[in-house]
């Protein structure tokens, strides 16, 4: 399982046997069966999650609703919830589905820096890719449509479809689940009079 | 001048004399004029931006018009366009007034971290917490109407309302123009018959 992340951090930098065997020490891995619950909004939590295989869920309640705001799947950072300022979460994790996560915090960060520091640039370098990756999607979705975001994730992440309820993959577009049920039958409509 | 970036990264780490003096010989300072172009979309760009006085505004081209995505004020970081994966960046910057920046690229940085390794750990930290923010700001985006991101600019952002003009805070929020007219009249109304 841990290959999975040995995969992933080697996409920024190619590991030693030394380096590996410290990451196994260090590597908090955990399993969790469908709907568990990780963290609960309004708990302070420094804990970051990387997908060794299946989907956390992130959302928060608005008006007595579950608004789901972002899915992780395999390869994928969860940055910590309270890693801005200190302060409490304001989302819930969920699994999705039956999950395995390597955990880790800043003191497990800090012993494999103090090691070899040369995982701190590695952290450096993904840390400044997840802003720009972050920074994209805010930009996308502000001047996207609930139709170009829909056509967007097909092509991006196909498999969330397969994965995820329709309710949550609403809440996550930004529309109730009756308007994405109106724009699949306005896509379908489309394509057949395309044929 | 570099006092703002100085006390910008003393909120991470105290620097030492010899730091700041780093810092002097390795900060490009540029002043720009209010409406000059720092980067046009399609361009590659690893410049990064820290503002140290001004208002620089992203935006790109979306059926022949300008949708702006963002506005970075005093103590405020632009990450560099084309970090993600080294790709065009998607996105031009502009001086929304006349504009003092330091302007900063992989090799001024790892520069500065050769002699001063603590300042990638500062790097680091800075990205993890603006990785936070922009998570942040999607989902609170995703999941409020035009008038709660209204409200919560006005309270987040004042100085915006005197700075940028109405029709690029406009397209910042989401909305159009005349759509912003009418909230800002709905809230006005309200505001009066509470009174």
């Amino acid at each position: 399982m841990e290959q999975v992340l040995f995969d992933f951090i080697e996409r920024y930098m190619e590991l030693s046997p030394d380096e590996k065997q410290l990451i196994r020490e260090l590597s908090i891995i955990k399993s969790y069966k469908k709907g568990a619950i990780l963290l609960k909004e309004g708990k302070v939590s420094y804990d970051s999650y990387f997908v060794l295989e299946g989907c956390l869920r992130t959302f928060w309640l608005k008006n007595n609703e579950e608004k789901t705001t972002e899915f992780y799947t395999e390869m994928e950072v969860l940055s910590a919830a309270s890693s801005l300022d200190g302060s409490p979460s304001l989302y819930s994790i969920s699994c999705v589905e039956d999950t395995v996560v390597c955990i880790s915090n800043p003191e497990l960060e800090q012993a494999a820096f103090d090691r070899f520091p040369r995982f701190e640039m590695m952290c450096r370098v993904l840390s400044e890719q997840l802003v720009a990756k972050a920074r994209l999607e805010l930009d996308k979705y502000k001047t996207s449509s609930a139709e170009e975001r829909y056509l967007a994730l097909i092509e991006s992440r196909p498999d969330l479809f397969q994965r995820v309820p329709q309710h949550q993959l609403a809440s996550y577009l930004g529309i109730t689940p009756e308007s994405l049920s109106r724009l699949r039958g306005r896509l379908v409509k489309r394509q057949q009079s395309y044929q």
